[in-house]
């Protein structure tokens, strides 16, 4: 179990982690790695590396769940990310993707990504095990 | 590999099972735990454990999937659980989670959850494999 | 770790590979399988195998992000597959499902299944790792 670290912008923030998730196989073994990110208001998912798409995709969760809208769980904490916690719960915080000498068998375009829906910069850690 | 057994209300029922894994979990090992619901109509995922929270989840997904729809589901076998299908489905059965010492590496208010979706109450079991 | 190949319709296509999993697990073993897309156009999530339940999700999902919008991923690449990335990101590339004596753990009506969002046919690579 390795993690690392990622400093994050928020309201929907898309980081490709693919290679930083590499970086810490094995070269010479295969086998799966689950990259798993702790905090209720962040998600992994897999997402090809274009940042017109990840404008769409803002476009689509701003429907789903609107950042300016007045969530009761706002009334519990005085908090203001009610919508971060709904996409990141839609998300869920883990993905396993099997690798083969120390490369992840992804597709050409498909990327592993920390999606930061919070609305604040924070700093995340990611939790890869294999 | 363990299970255990949760009494749901169904209608998007939002449960904390957090403690009820970690109780299986070996106290002197690390590793991942592999947490899965069977059934087509509940799912595995993350979420603070805030009830007004999940109350803000439930109108989100009403409007994604509500419950007083004519689903074509429901011509098939007679059921009224059409949304549930959709929504279990857009969640998907299953999480991994890091462990260490028997303590899942949680962010600070990051609960795993069961989410029963099924139209009435239910006896749901999770398998714990790690 | 082992893969097979599917031949996909695209458009939201639903397709069981429960069978064709436990085809390739050990008999007399039990564990977890990861089973991983590759491609980021597609998924892996749980459904009962009814028809009429994959139209409805095709109707939820169109709403959530429709085929026929004017995506800004178009503009990257000229490409007209914006709503098949934003569905598979949102469900995410994998699922770890629990085995016991070469059979899945699935609840009476629930399936393992790719979904190819993908706007024509293509050929899938389902990894499969336990």
């Amino acid at each position: 179990m390795k993690t690392f670290s990622v400093s994050t912008k928020g309201h929907t923030d898309v980081i490709d982690i693919s290679t930083r998730i590499e970086s810490l196989l094995p070269k010479s073994k295969s086998g799966v790695v689950t990259v798993f990110v702790s905090g209720s208001t962040a998600a992994i998912s897999a997402i090809e590396a274009d940042p017109n798409l990840y404008e769409d995709l803002k476009d689509v969760l701003e429907k789903i769940a609107p950042y300016k809208k007045d969530w009761k769980h706002h009334k519990t904490w005085g908090d203001d990310n009610g919508a971060a916690h709904i996409r990141a719960t839609i998300f869920g915080p883990s993905e396993t993707i099997p690798f083969e000498n120390g490369k992840l068998l992804l597709g050409q375009w498909q990327k592993i990504v920390l999606i930061d829906f919070d609305t604040g910069p924070r700093t995340r850690e990611v939790i890869v095990s294999f």
